[in-house]
C-alpha cells in the first residue's frame, strides 16, 4: 500500500514528491513501519480525519462512503511511545530554497504543540527542504519561540542554526530517531541507555 | 458535533447508545473534550481509518470524496498524555449482561496493547455493560493475561473482581481519569503529585 487512506491530499504549496521519488510522508511512514518491526518505537501516522456526509450500504462491501469530505487536523500528524516517553509531531515539505512559509501549519497544531511540550511530551517537526534535499528535525520549543513576534515564515538560516537534519541512510532512508536520542536523550542511543 | 466523522460505525453486537441516552463513544468524548478545556489531559480519539477510492474536485468545495470505504483499524481508537504518560486505549460497548464477547477486539488491536505494554506506555480498555449500566476499566496486563487461554469471552466476574468501575458524574459523565490516578499512580491525584 503505498499510499495509506488512497490518496495524497497537499497544500498546494507542497509537492507532493521529494527529490529522489519519494514524499517526506512516505519516508516517514516507512521509517515508523521500520522501527515497529524491530520492535524500536510504537509510532503511527493518524488517520486523515474526513467527515462522511453520505452512507449507504453495499452488499458484500458493508458500508460504504458515497460522499465525504476532508477536515483540518487539530492535532500533529504523528504520534506514539518511545523510550516510554509520549512522541508527537508533524511533519511538511516545502520547495522553496530559503525559508519554511508558515501558512501550512494551523493555528490549532501550534496550540497543541504548545500543550504537549506543557505535559510533558516530545513533540517536534521534521521540516524538509526539498529543492536543497535537506530535512531538518526541529524540537517544539525552538519552534514556538521562534513564532513569538508572529513571523510569516522561517528563514533557512534558523533551520541550519538550531534544528538538526536528518542523516539520509538506507532501508528505511530518514531514521529520525537517531536525532531524537541525541536531543532528549543524551545522545545514548537505544542499547546503551 | 456529535459524532466526529459524522458518521457512527459499530460491529452488529454493539449497540449505539447506552441505557442513558448516551454512546460510550460520546461519553468518552465528551470526557476527553473536558480534560483538554481544563489542561488535564491531552487525549483524542483517532480518526476513523477510511480507504477513498474515488476522490473529486469540487469548486468551492475543494476535494470531495466520493467513494470511500472504512478500514479496521490497527490500533486503538485513543491515545494521548497524561501526567507526562502515553495514554493509550480501547473502548467497546455490550448488551450482553454477563459476558463481554471478544470478537469486537481484533488481533493487531491486541497486538497492540501488548507493544504499549512492552514499550512503557499506559494501556488499559474501557467496557461498557450498557445493559447492566456498568462501566469498567480493565489495565492491559490484565486483559492480556485473561487472554492466554484463548477465550471467545470474558465473564462479567473477571471485571468484578479484576476492573474498576468508572464512577459516573456530572459534566464530564465518565471520568476515567480518576481510575487512572488510582491505579497507575499510586492514587495521588492530579494535584497533590
Amino acid at each position: 500500500m503505498k499510499y495509506p487512506g488512497g490518496v495524497k491530499v497537499k497544500d498546494n504549496n507542497y509537492i507532493e514528491y521529494g527529490n529522489r521519488g519519494m514524499s517526506l510522508e512516505e519516508d516517514i511512514n516507512k521509517a515508523n513501519e521500520y522501527y515497529r518491526l524491530i520492535n524500536r518505537a510504537i509510532i503511527y501516522k493518524k488517520p486523515t480525519p474526513i467527515q462522511a456526509t453520505k452512507v449507504v450500504y453495499n452488499k458484500g462491501k458493508g458500508k460504504l462512503i458515497a460522499e465525504g469530505y476532508f477536515k483540518t487536523p487539530s492535532t500533529t500528524d504523528y504520534n506514539g511511545l518511545y523510550r516510554g516517553k509520549y512522541i508527537d509531531f508533524e511533519a511538511k515539505e516545502t520547495k522553496h530554497k530559503n525559508y519554511f512559509p508558515l501558512t501550512s501549519i494551523h493555528t490549532h497544531q501550534i496550540e497543541h504543540i504548545k500543550k504537549i511540550i506543557e505535559h510533558g511530551g516530545i513533540t517536534f517537526l521534521i521540516i524538509r527542504f526539498s529543492s536543497l534535499g535537506k530535512t531538518f528535525l526541529v524540537k517544539g520549543e525552538d519552534f514556538i519561540t521562534y513564532l513569538t513576534n508572529k513571523p510569516k515564515s522561517i528563514p533557512i538560516s534558523f533551520f541550519n542554526e538550531y534544528a538538526k537534519e536528518i542523516e539520509e541512510s538506507y532501508n528505511p532512508r530518514l531514521k529520525y530517531l537517531e536525532v531524537i536520542d541525541k536531543l532528549y536523550f543524551g545522545g545514548k542511543d537505544h542499547e546503551t541507555n
